[in-house]
């Protein structure tokens, strides 16, 4: 037996390896678009969804991604874990490795979590989001449609993020990524949302969304979390549109080619104006499609082989050829 | 690509289709009675069940029917559906689309929805009942019921429709599909569940039970919703039971070979007499067979091809020769 | 159609029926541990896990048996039984079966409701806990890690069963099936949480922790109940600790090579301290391994032929030798 497979964030990723990952979520990406949406590639193979929080939204994703390679997908929910019951973590943990699965895919409330488990169990674990911490397949969908619609990712590119950087770790992990392939990040947000360290990741911070936006390839709008209003991080949400909404107006500050990206679900009228959302910038649904091809080829990561693109295209060969799934 | 095929409600449907729908079904039945339920006709399609309203009952039998089809399942019920996150019903079935799901299966509580969906996606969209408008599979469940026992639909037949009429899509769909095959309906029901519409949909109305029972191939009980009566709709269950509740005494009204059929989930003793849902009348437990076999129908003509009934034929084919799902 | 063949208790059951069922259980533990966890054995079966009470645990064991088989399963919870709508519980369970699953796994809040249906649907049903009846797939993974680190399963073996004996289907059906084996059985525990009757079914009765550990080759600490303290069935978890709680220095009172048993979810330094728990002496996580293979068994041999080993061992070798699920 070799020492399983994790994803516990992006930072410390090298570029090789991000873009093996995107590569290999490419070559899986095609699946999805064919009549047979299914490769024979993890078969016998079993993925738990062990969501502490909901989210609806990624846990389709990877749901989608498991059955795509043919894996069995056991889902267990908040008031599933048996921490309901008094039950540690770890003892949640143990509990399910000994029913063998080759996967658990975990999101988790507090920072850290995941790497807590993948310390303890001898299952490939992968983070769905923790905490504040991080959210790696989230970066990795993102730099997936920006390779796709930009072609490169390296310091040629801008991106501003705009919103809640303090408490979002879709900003920190593709910040991590984002900085380790050379791009130039900017955050723009209030002040009292953007972290006091920020800069010490190697981005530029604004208080101001229009300077941000100068010249920027990318905008990437972060969801305005209403709880964060009520502790009164930000007056109200017109106020917060007013000054860090995304509109058709503000975009022309940014290079007429710019794609703007949103990790979704949307406040229409708040961090992003319906025209925004929906008009030729876009690349949100797009961020999507991109999620399920990046958890097939995280899943796919952690158990397959060393070679993943050549491995990849024998599965699909294979099922082109018929393999059942 | 093609368009993508619709189930949105049996409204406007021909006579033909409609016979079309149930003689496919009636051959995707025999599977769920062999020991080996399933075959490989929908391997590598998608399909998301996206319940705004809990109905585990349809779940199930759509979850069932996709199965033994050999297609992927997805749910998302209605915590889980970012609507509850401030999210639009077009966001959230956009988002789906981008997953890319052959079929979504949508129950909504606003008449209308799947219909709204169908026109901005290119997935097919099946309508799993939608408020007061439309419940299609149930009414072709319901037909495929009445096929059976009595071996035809046309203007020989007399089918009462017993209860909550104006709030029932049940009765609704029923009320189209039948119209347009030629089956006299007639419906009853205090007059406070009788909509003033009614007989321009081609039905005569009863404010009396016998009458309408006078001579009836079919009778169809109504599910009598609790919150109709919180709003004084009628007075009470005991009341509703004198009035309009199916008795063997009543039955003896209708033909000796008459099938009493109910939606489910019943009232006992309220719109039905545990004899009379027991007898040999019954055919409710027929009704749930039939169910998934339609709902295979359905999911089959979405994605399937024109030669519904051949290629079913074929399918069942290869099955039985040891296809593999 | 032969009757359906259910698994609704242990009580009753003979010693060789138990080995029997241990036996398969064991064959198909393997199963789990390769890399391809799945045979073809159930495939294009249908299992439905009907949970009118809450156990994550059991339910997700049952469905990763299940799918490791490569039958189909389809999950009831409490609020999707229609029981919320007012439907008897028959009822629910004929609906189900017009469906036509072939196996229904059914955990209810009643002593008798598995056998309620045994007796009226045409299905096979399995008891995942009823009530405080029994559990038998729980004692049975008990009596599988048992045999699994003893060798033996007889009145060479004494096994010691504390805590809340009155109120657990798991002590209940662990003591129908050690006595029919000739297990000598010790029940400890408050007074309060023994019942009157206990020492009718053949066990010894202590309200000392020590004098039962004495000589022991398998403790078992059962799981306090919050809810029973809320009843005033003992004072509270430190005094419970203190009186009944696992710890080193009492395990010293059993054989040197005692193993230490738990069904989980486990109240760390209640009933069992965590250096037990996590100690040399636990099997804890054995057990959760054992259930899965064990409720591969019980859903084999509810639907599959007589010749159980043999059976398997054929499908155990078409899956080595390449048959897809």
């Amino acid at each position: 037996m070799t020492r399983p497979r994790h994803l516990l964030g992006v930072e410390g990723m090298a570029p090789d390896e991000l873009h093996a990952l995107l590569d290999l979520a490419e070559s899986f990406r095609d699946i999805s678009r064919r009549p047979i949406k299914k490769v024979p590639t993890l078969r016998g193979r079993t993925v738990f969804t062990l969501f502490f929080e909901d989210s609806t939204r990624t846990r389709v994703s990877f749901e989608i991604a498991a059955k795509r390679l043919s894996a069995d997908t056991v889902h267990l929910g908040k008031s599933g874990s048996s921490a309901s019951k008094g039950e540690t973590l770890l003892d949640t943990a143990r509990n399910l490795e000994a029913m063998r699965p080759d996967i658990v895919v975990v999101r988790h409330s507090s920072a850290g979590a995941p790497h807590f488990l993948a310390r303890r169990i001898g299952v490939s674990v992968v983070n769905a989001g923790d905490g504040q911490h991080e959210h790696p397949t989230q970066a990795l969908l993102d730099l997936l449609t920006i390779r796709e619609h930009k072609k490169v990712l390296d310091s040629s590119l801008t991106v501003a993020i705009v919103g809640d950087v303090a408490h979002s770790r879709v900003a920190r992990s593709n910040i991590f990524a984002m900085r380790a392939l050379g791009v130039n990040v900017r955050v723009a947000g209030p002040r009292t949302l953007l972290p006091p360290y920020v800069e010490s990741l190697g981005v530029t911070a604004f208080e101001r969304l229009e300077p941000a936006l100068e010249g920027a390839d990318v905008v990437m709008a972060l969801r305005v979390q209403k709880e964060r209003q009520d502790q009164a991080f930000f007056p109200n949400g017109r106020e917060y549109a007013r000054r860090f909404g995304l509109s058709l107006a503000r975009l022309a500050y940014a290079k007429p080619d710019v794609i703007v990206m949103h990790p979704g679900p949307m406040n229409r009228g708040i961090e992003i104006s319906p025209d925004v959302a929906d008009g030729g910038h876009s690349v949100i649904l797009d961020q999507v499609e991109n999620g399920v091809a990046v958890r097939m080829a995280v899943l796919y990561s952690c158990i397959g082989g060393e070679a993943h693109a050549g491995a990849t295209s024998d599965e699909a060969g294979a099922a082109r050829a018929g393999g059942a799934a």
